[in-house]
């Protein structure tokens, strides 16, 4: 394919502009996203990929900054459930973030200078109408499938109801409906991290090159410990000591766990930015899908005709099992067709993103299903 | 009682020198306490109370920074299971804290300034060791009983380790043996974020009177998320927008979680010292009782006599009902008289400081008992 609007490593700023749920007009707006494999004659095997508060388009190729592998290689590539062989994949960059779509540190063109905190405040379904409008300029009407895990599953989520024409299969993973009062916690705990660093400065850090590493790389810590199941750390970590043989009666990192967290924070702030870890954390707690539809959550699924594919994983204390299991008695209520399993991983919310070859079965079966 | 050394507010330098497990030798050794009632004729009425984390000696009478009540007048007073009437009730605040016991806001006599960072790093064993020194100033070889929640619990079951013949009852209430990986992270995380303000210095904050109260506030409200359950966030809290009838699309506290959280944080940087929260973090984290002993540990009861009570809570995820479990095992196994119940909350870790009749009707009983 010749077309230059396919391939890794896209960026498109469509004039839009995107009437935002909180009111505002955004334009233009800037997608940054990939494709993989080939779109059928019928345009027909589409598959989008959704990714979580700290993913990006990279889904299955090299990040530009870390150099790491993409971060669901697990999940997306050859003889993988979603396969550039057989399907036509995008991962785009959510609005907010910072990997080229619009976002805080994107340059706002009424000022020449980038947004910050003037940036408009997006939602998840902000996020969801910027993925429509790429689909738009790719020419793709409707998906096969639309997946993601955590974040990525509550876009996956927000999709039929938003665009109920518009796509046939939803994979919904570790996810939830809505962000709990812990949930909101945790993030403006975060939150508040970011913004007690001086450096923060209301956001205007861009023209020092001075970002508030410190603080967002609190944020990361506290979030990280969310994102692991406390079996799990002990079976990492434990009290296990840190390259030393007894405790050191300071503050340095003794424990293991220490030095993995700090390792977490120190690494996380090369990659990301942090006034789109404000706006992308209000974003998911700002999430509440029935509240968008009237207080009922079934009424969200009523105007579509797609089937879904819910998972859950015993030991992930951020959005658990209950969580998922309130979407599907809302879908049977809407009479939609929906599978749903709960796995069993020592890993916690992470078990998403890392091998999991049931998690793999589940998902390659029904994305076959449909096909 | 016209003894000088018994009442509110007291406070006794003593000599010392307290060796601690770190190595270094401590003099003097600051105690700042309270006792209520009256001691009996043959000493054996005496009943230490333990406090927590951010506790103080102010168990039953008004604390002199916030003005609120004592911190655990539900369980400590006239009419309730550990009683003046018929008790003589010791509280101490711990070694390293900030409430007149040495911490690193203390003076060192060495230097004439406060130690700061050069405060050494203390244990729970420490605490204890110096609640026997200021034993031994009161004149009391034995207690009746030692009772406490949380990190008081944790010195109070150090303490029949440590002075096996020095108590003949051990309450401990919502507490561990143990700290786990996941108890280190979340603390680990609050010292990082008080280090991570520039106004903490390394500790050398005393002189300008700016501490590092953003920091602390983060920090706090951290921990504040582990001492409640997900169903009580939700029951308080839910999603509910805090005095507006509509999200703000900005990055106020919309929920009157976020308010509750940032409240939370900002009262308690007024009442609490940055460095002792770091170093009281510390000797929790550093707490392995079973370590102490030859990593059994059953080992840590064989020499004492004491009898034994214990009580979780059972939307407690920071020191779930599993940890009391396993300590109740091992005092099995050491042969130890021991009576164990976990009781039902919605309030999570918190419980044992909310009003909860049931618990204060099996700590009555259990005192009665030895009675």
């Amino acid at each position: 394919m010749d077309d230059t609007r396919f391939g890794l490593a896209r960026h498109v700023t469509l004039p839009g502009p995107l009437r935002l749920d909180g009111g505002a007009l955004l334009s233009p707006v800037e997608i940054a996203y990939e494709t993989y494999g080939t779109l059928n004659a019928d345009r027909s095997n589409a598959i989008l990929i959704c990714h979580a508060l700290t993913g990006d388009q990279h889904v299955a190729s090299r990040h530009p900054v870390t150099g790491k592998p993409g971060w669901w290689e697990r999940m997306v590539g050859p003889g993988k459930p979603v396969d550039p062989a057989r399907h036509f994949i995008i991962c785009s960059n959510v609005l907010g973030s910072c990997m080229g779509s619009s976002g805080p540190a994107t340059v706002n063109p009424a000022t020449g200078a980038p947004w910050g905190m003037s940036f408009p405040v997006i939602t998840i379904r902000d996020m969801v109408r910027a993925q429509a409008m790429l689909l738009d300029h790719l020419g793709i009407d409707t998906l096969a499938a639309v997946v993601g895990g955590s974040m990525g599953g509550m876009q996956t989520l927000s999709w039929p109801a938003t665009f109920p024409d518009r796509v046939r299969a939803v994979v919904i993973i570790a996810s939830t409906a809505r962000h709990t009062a812990q949930n909101i916690a945790f993030h403006e705990v975060g939150r508040q991290a970011v913004m007690a660093d001086p450096k923060w400065r209301g956001g205007a850090y861009y023209e020092e090159a001075d970002p508030p590493s410190a603080g967002l790389a609190v944020a990361r810590m506290a979030a990280h410990i969310t994102y692991l199941s406390e079996a799990g750390l002990t079976a990492k970590f434990g009290r296990r000591l840190q390259a030393r043989d007894a405790k050191s009666f300071g503050f340095d990192a003794d424990f293991q766990i220490e030095s993995y967290l700090r390792h977490q924070g120190i690494s996380f702030v090369d990659r990301f930015d942090a006034n789109s870890y404000l706006y992308i954390t209000r974003a998911m707690d700002y999430f509440d899908l029935a509240e968008e539809h009237g207080g009922h959550l079934a009424n969200a699924f009523r105007a579509t005709k797609a089937r879904f594919c819910l998972v859950s994983f015993d030991t992930d204390w951020l959005y658990p099992t209950a969580e998922s299991r309130a979407i599907v008695h809302a879908l049977n209520a809407a009479g939609a067709p929906v599978s749903f399993v709960e796995l069993s991983s020592p890993f916690g919310h992470d078990a998403f993103l890392l091998e999991a070859p049931e998690l793999n079965r589940v998902v390659d079966g029904f994305l076959r299903a449909g096909a």
